[in-house]
């Protein structure tokens, strides 16, 4: 049997210790034995949108054409939509809440062609209770997609327009400096942050940063490892933004990011916000420092292992 | 080729930290290079047969017909049996330890048609030592019956009346009470009790609880979101079963249940065991008070983030 | 479409909660969408290599034929080239770092027959920023093989005898003891150490084991079902080799084993480290013990839940 798409790509915050991955798959293998499912992941913090978005609009450039089904949906209960985007002139198609979680991959792939609400209950389970949206709703279509079922038999159009903006946060300059925002903490503790390399192109291999009402130097360079001891790195990572990232260990937890932090990137040559002595390296601590401007002692090494530092080690 | 069975469901308490679970899908796929095999969850907790057999009944409704391979399996040094158990008349064999983790799964399929001891090395592998029965056992049986080998080629028959029975809990009155068993926490914190709705039809909008010594006021409703703010809902979950849930947070862990909790429910009009005054709400706490009647104040927000609550937003 | 390979068995220390391992699924099945890929592991500790090349090698006699993809990669910012090992003659071809994670499973297959490095960027994905291995370079390699790419298309050929070896640590013999080191600490807390029970034979029931600056009697039993209350066991594995086990616990916890300890096994009979007068059997005690000789109690049930001991239970 030929399918109209052959790929299923599962993303959600489910996590793995109850069945409903499981279940999921099962119901899709159900209607369509066929079509292959392949796991982003499903440990997408709970009912984290932007964190689910963001892990989808990074994922895009390598996601095999297909389905896209992605379930992050802490409004299932209210009058949030269901919807089935299609991308591409039929490229592909993105199944979700209509909560901004699809938003930025459907932005990385152009913009929407179509879009409809998923209302026909023909192609939906009936749930014996409160609904469980994979199982019952979202997996369904999936799987109906892969089959053939057109778009416009899921449900109502609804105007591309109309579908929720994700989160996808915008730089921008504040006078001479670049307002800039973390987006990922990765599992290595790098913080990637809003930003193209070519955005600071001929800024200097170093810049300022300040975070968290302190200013830092970051050392501009081409990869993970050349980030020397003590020194904060701005690293282009293997998704090409660029990254705050430490030698050796977690950026996030050795300076106090997480996965929202507000990042403003100063040229190093600008005094304007210099009001206190630095020198070329600030040094790595563990917390953000509270008092005033003694310069902070080298980090020590934390006390339990600590993976080195190495997106590259992907 | 065209295989008899062509999907194996695949439970066990194994985890994802070894590769127990790659192996067995190694072996099966040495075996039967055309079978899928669907992971249902690796994470029941260890050893825990009641939870994954709970586990296996609740999912039955949505599985594939085929194999259901299920390995949780804390006596296998002792004299247990390995087993299948055909159920439907030949549409699906349940696989596994004929310790009572299949049983409640065999009774949702309308109990076992036929059943077998794995006793045939042919279809074994040789263990180097102790047996890893998922690899050397069970896995190769669930394999070759997708090929087609025969059921009863595995090993010598076996009256299915008796296998090991489950513990699937049954509920009863109790006078005019209903008497109830908290089935299953999910990772959401609701906690699912062996009551269908219909047992309580036409008790009204509110009922009493009785759990570790406590009574509490239950409001029925239909969805997790009409959990009032302080209140506690007694919901139909996405199973079809009622579950125990309050608005935004734990159950389990704001009323102290756990998955084996005993429940006692009460019509709201009767007063048999109203020895002291009670409104119509009993606000949430964090655990059940040990000091007599005093009414619990509201529950405090705690202190970490909280996954709101919704299983409906699976 | 026939594929030269239609496995690859995939392995990492990846982890599950980023998208990186349904990244390089997806790239791969963008390649080649015949393959089917089969998770070994991918909690395999954050840069451990010696973990990894273990697991693989255990894994070896139970892997289907074809592709062995294993990223564990700490130097990947460094000059360590990305390789391809053919064994068995082209049987299986292993893909990784040539770090010595490879090596012990390419020695379970008996040696490289040929070996490239992955030097050749049409068969690589362009990498927008630092190189993510798994994605760019070996998953793509995987996927190529697998469509039958000749192994010297992906890079100049390399002297297999150069490559880096692994760490698999051999016994020998002091005096008349066996030296032996923890290879690996399982789910469960048994120890597997480097010991074939045939090195063994003929030593009793008993032996005698010292680490961490203490002897333990251990009883050579089975099963680990066999090991009794109180008791130290060694039971030939489900791999084969000699694993330090307790009863019903976790013997890595109990008696303080990491997944390296040195391990000397001496016949009971021998006095000549007997400078402490020492019962039949040495009890179990929660940490080794600092001060002396004196006999320890008998071991306290942990306070939390603690699974049976069984690997057999698997």
């Amino acid at each position: 049997m030929a399918l109209r798409y052959d790929t299923i790509t599962f993303l959600s915050d489910y996590g793995l210790v109850d069945e409903f991955v499981g279940l999921v798959h099962s119901v899709i293998r159900s209607i369509t034995p066929e079509a292959t499912i392949i796991d982003l992941t499903h440990n997408v913090p709970a009912y984290d949108v932007r964190a689910g978005g963001l892990t989808l609009a990074r994922s895009v450039p390598y996601l095999c054409p297909g389905i896209v089904l992605a379930v992050v949906d802490p409004g299932v209960g209210t009058e949030r939509r269901s919807i089935a985007v299609d991308v591409g002139d039929g490229q592909s198609i993105l199944v979700g809440p209509d909560n901004g979680l699809l938003a930025p991959a459907v932005a990385m792939c152009g913009g929407a062609t179509r879009a409809v609400a998923l209302e026909n209950p023909e192609y939906q389970l009936p749930a014996p209770g409160a609904t469980f949206a994979g199982r019952d709703i979202f997996g369904p279509a999936a799987a109906h997609l892969c089959a053939g079922v057109p778009l416009d038999e899921l449900g109502p159009p609804i105007d591309p327009a109309l579908l929720l903006p994700g989160v996808l946060p915008v730089s921008h300059f504040d006078g001479p400096d670049l307002m800039a925002q973390v987006l990922w903490i990765d599992s290595y503790g790098n913080a990637q942050i809003n930003i193209d390399p070519e955005e600071i192109d001929g800024w200097g291999d170093r810049v300022r940063l300040q975070f968290n009402d302190r200013w830092h130097t970051a050392h501009v360079v081409d990869t993970f490892r050349a980030v020397g001891p003590g020194e904060i790195g701005l690293v282009v990572d293997s998704y090409g933004l660029l990254a705050i990232a430490v030698d050796q260990q977690s950026a996030a937890q050795q300076l106090g990011l997480d996965s929202a932090t507000s990042v403003r990137i100063a040229k190093f040559a600008d005094g304007q916000e210099g009001d206190k002595p630095e020198g070329v390296t600030t040094a790595v601590e563990l917390s953000p420092r509270k008092n005033g401007g003694t310069p902070a002692p080298p980090a020590p090494e934390p006390a339990g292992p600590e993976p080195t530092n190495a997106e590259e080690g992907q």
